[in-house]
């Protein structure tokens, strides 16, 4: 039994690179084992809220403390988009880098589900090493597409690209470090540095979709 | 004449400090000349719709070809903050660092102003150079502030700060190159950490309103 959690990020439907990209992946994935499920999560089709001044002080509460109803319901949106991350042994991420960055809605994503005493602990006492990850023993696939090239490890943009070492980064802050990350480049310019990119994604895809 | 557009990053009202700064900074900004206006954009409070499929289909419609009215629908949140920027020959945006990168909704802002032909332009026929800036002439402030320490230049935590870099960034992109960044920290942790970085972000800011 396995289940991943698919987070999809693009605004885009069936034109979206990475959306095609990451079902495809999930098709292959759930036809190579029994019992294997997709909890599908849409941060990119649909607007996920941002957190307001309530939901910071609902989630940052002193933990002896009983939480109002009013907090709570603050608090709801995080707790269903947690509770799905913990619910599920694999998290697949699609999301387009949109002007160096993830979209907002899976910044929003971010945000809602990097919860402290759910998936961090802090320790204000221990400032030298505050941070404890809870989210553990998962694996993360990242499938990004890039308008231009040169945005991967190594790369001419490699310093300009906050989008998957951004969601590298949050992801292992909450204690998802196996991370493997397949991009798409030249998605505006197409043309064949485009096409060449784009079967790579797919061969790398199809090709974890049998470790994964 | 001087114009700043504000930006109000912070999901927090009275409690935020890069609010309570930035209000600082324009107060004492307005006092130092005569016709020295200020408009504000709320993007902490308010949300700020992701951009869609349509949006995009409209931004990149073919300039010699008129948009329909839905397309211009689609566009006119983003074209009236566009407007915004381009009415105003200064920016002052305040951002807390969230997640190690700015809140969702100044991601929706820049992904709401990032605008082929208007903010910037985009020649696919010229790949090694297909960007030109389009908004020029203008000075920009952010004020951030950080649950810990160590992300300014030079830190120990830079590396994983994807917020005042990441603006600096798509300013950059888009024409504004002259950037100061005034930068709180240890404001999860208080104490004299966090009250001597208020202080001094407080004094950067009173010099920075006899020359901004």
């Amino acid at each position: 039994m396995s289940t991943i959690l698919s987070v999809q990020g693009s605004p885009r439907g069936e034109r979206s690179h990475s959306r095609r990209l990451q079902e495809a992946f999930l098709k292959a994935w759930q036809a190579r084992g029994e019992g294997r499920q997709v909890l599908r999560r849409e941060v990119g089709r649909v607007a996920i809220a941002p957190v307001t001044e309530g939901w910071i002080a609902a989630a940052f509460h002193p933990e002896n403390e009983e939480r109002s109803e009013v907090m709570k319901a603050d608090l709801a949106l995080s707790d269903r988009l947690v509770d799905e991350l913990l619910a599920s042994d694999r998290l697949v991420i699609s999301a387009p880098m949109y002007n160096f960055g993830v979209p907002s809605g899976v910044k929003a994503w971010v945000d809602q589900v990097m919860r402290v005493r759910r998936t961090f602990g802090m320790d204000l006492s221990n400032p030298a090493n505050p941070y404890t990850p809870l989210v553990l023993g998962r694996k993360a696939l990242i499938i990004t597409t890039r308008g231009d090239h040169g945005y991967g490890p190594g790369g001419a943009n490699a310093h300009m690209n906050h989008a998957d070492p951004y969601l590298r980064l949050v992801l292992g802050h909450m204690g998802i470090t196996d991370v493997t990350v397949v991009a798409v480049e030249d998605d505006e310019f197409g043309g064949e540095g485009f096409q060449q990119s784009y079967q790579r994604a797919e061969r790398a895809l199809a090709d974890l979709a049998e470790t994964f």
